[in-house]
């Protein structure tokens, strides 16, 4: 089973907005089977419109349509599906009645034609009620492809591909299995790992397919199997990657099933019953925000300090001026005070700090532009590295934040041991 | 002049990663007047990637692919573009210079033959180098359409998108200009204002086009004006916005040109020589983060706190036990202390605090999951506003954090008058 996801919107053309909507879609779908065949953003424009509509039908199983179902003017997705289809609109009693008691009963506003008119739908589609918003989901079959429309706001989206599509696709239709299992490894170039697995990569079988997803420091390796038999996959994925690990074992940090650096870190402190803090300066609160982007961070981030200035950190955590003037803000002495400053202040079992300068400019500092220390307090005392992040900013402050968390990460390893 | 935007990768069409990298592009491109016409995303198929190259041969001027450029089998664009182009491949001097200093010199890794290969690029393309990366960029031209390949990695597409690109377009091709004004309106819904503008709705002239983007509690309107007269746009444009405000002038709040919240108070903060403050509950180092993303945040912003728990916010920002207790974490008095506090500490201008539950659970909070607390501390006093952001807790961190900044901005414009 194969699916195309058409987003319609010209601001996603024009980059004013990012199209979260798609992957979100492509992973829902993936998790039961259905295979992606291609992404395509387009304008407003009906031609646009109908032209890749008859470019995919009848390639693809599914096609995907998010966006274009306001009530303005410029929402054109409705009315283009009945060209397509040769249909017309009609009332849908359902969709008024909902329509209405969100307008009146909870917005609080007096219904006007417009919101009325969102109650209208071609006549032969299959009403996908939209529980968050006024603009219905839609489904329609041409011959070999079904044709859905999804209002563009992302909540509503998730919600009706949620509880209402995939329920619906899992019932109506045979799908294969797909399984991804990534293999994490730390410290070895992507080119390097390569020429490490060339034999093992060559003989994989043909329905396991092998992909690198490097990143600073790291290289992921994604397999992904696909097939009907779920078993089989599973066990010869295991296969494979009980090769791979007499291959390259001593790299291997473990097995990721899209697991980020900060719910790793976030898992590891909560079942150890450990806290932690961190005093940020170059990051500027990155570190906090990540931890803080899942719920339950309070279960064992105490909280942090985001130490702009040479005052903030004298002030608040202690740092003494000596040590500043001696060995300037960027230095080593001054990362691993802020994170004794910040431990014994919070209390915690754990204390990261950053200090550096993120560029583009050299300001103040006599350290060049990417230079960055990252402290670690520990229970068994603290240690500091130093680091040259080169540039741009972005990536400068990412590659911290993440940096730090993996030596925190590698440390509570290390004491499970 | 148009453009088509391909990327390439399995881990887009699985929803793995968002691809952010077209938006980039797409902005860059259109504030230099190229129209884009469509974004695609495709697998890492041979096939795929050269019937896309077909169906787009001569239907647009540029084709910008980005991604399957890394050095390892899974990365195919390179003999892709040399099947397509009838072309092979020759190895480029001045990149393996460039790629050897990099592994070698900076990365202190031996060089491999895969990082070699880097540096084979096809004969009869014009090589786009890459500062920031080893795999460099490539121009090649077939009859009327460019095909441009650049890497996946979004802070080396970047530079060599604005570094390298948009200079060589400008110098070489003839394009109109593309003028977006935006207009910013509070309070209405998106059919009411619809209703109140339809007659200049339906009398724009058919080189502007108007689009609404609704967002919660706004609807902002772009206005898009294409011509070969930067001048006569320009007087258009403003023609027509005066026009909208005698129709709805009570509910607009500003032009927005496309700049940043946390830009646009930076701006504010600096031109007018005050400094901030910040303590975060409920944001958890968001509002910090935003803040310094951008290079010159210490210009005004002297630190932050994230005071995730209540010792925090009882240690380090002076809340008393007894407001707490009393009103509990989630209320106006702790948000108000929390602000009081930390601008005492920074010895700032203002300070923002925010508290509140961002989800999913309620923790041992007696206020509902979404309600949050706002406070800004100025020269004039501190007050505080409450909000209910509802969930998903993404919604909640990213609408309070904008919500604060917006506070602000209000706040200091309101004391330029």
């Amino acid at each position: 089973m194969t699916a195309t996801i058409l987003t319609i919107g010209d601001e996603i053309l024009i980059g004013q907005i990012i199209d979260t909507n798609s992957a979100f879609i492509a992973k829902s779908l993936d998790v039961i089977g259905v295979e992606i065949h291609e992404m395509i953003s387009v304008s407003d424009s009906r031609e646009h419109i109908i032209s890749t509509f008859a470019r995919l039908q009848d390639t693809v199983d599914l096609v995907i349509v998010t966006g274009g179902l306001g009530p303005t003017k410029d929402d054109i997705t409705k009315k283009t599906f009945c060209e397509y289809f040769d249909d017309h609109l009609v009332q849908n009693d359902e969709v008024l009645a909902h329509v209405t008691k969100l307008i009146e009963g909870i917005y609080k506003r007096p219904i006007t034609q417009m919101n009325i008119d969102q109650a209208l739908v071609p006549s032969t589609c299959t009403v996908l009620q939209n529980q968050f918003g006024t603009a219905p989901g839609m489904w329609m079959k041409k011959n070999n492809t079904v044709f859905i429309s999804l209002p563009g706001v992302p909540y509503e989206m998730k919600a009706l591909v949620s509880d209402v599509i995939i329920p619906k696709i899992v019932t109506e239709y045979q799908r294969p299995f797909i399984i991804h299992k990534t293999v994490m490894t730390y410290g070895m170039g992507e080119s390097m790992v390569a020429e490490r697995i060339e034999t093992w990569e060559n003989n994989l079988p043909d329905f396991i397919k092998l992909a690198y997803l490097p990143s600073p420091g790291r290289v992921r390796l994604r397999l992904s199997a696909r097939g009907s038999d779920k078993k089989f996959l599973e066990d010869r994925l295991q296969v494979e990657i009980a090769s791979l690990t007499t291959l390259i074992g001593e790299i291997i940090v473990g097995l990721d099933d899209g697991e980020t650096i900060e719910k790793s870190v976030a898992d590891l402190l909560v079942n150890a019953g450990k806290t932690l803090s961190v005093a940020e300066s170059c990051t500027g609160g990155k570190i906090s925000q990540m931890l803080t982007a899942n719920p339950g961070a309070s279960k064992f981030l105490r909280g942090s300090v985001v130490a702009y200035s040479a005052e903030m950190k004298i002030k608040i955590l202690g740092v003494s001026a000596e040590t500043i003037q001696k060995y300037s803000v960027v230095s080593a002495e001054v990362a691993m005070s802020m994170a004794n400053g910040i431990r014994a202040i919070m209390q915690t079992d754990y204390a990261i700090a950053t200090t550096g300068n993120a560029g583009p400019s050299k300001d103040n500092t006599s350290r060049d532009v990417g230079v960055i220390f990252i402290a670690l307090a520990t229970p068994d005392g603290t240690f500091v590295e130093e680091f040259n992040f080169g540039q741009p900013r972005e990536k400068v402050i990412d590659r911290t934040a993440v940096k730090s968390l993996e030596m925190l990460q590698k440390e509570i390893l290390k004491n499970l041991k």
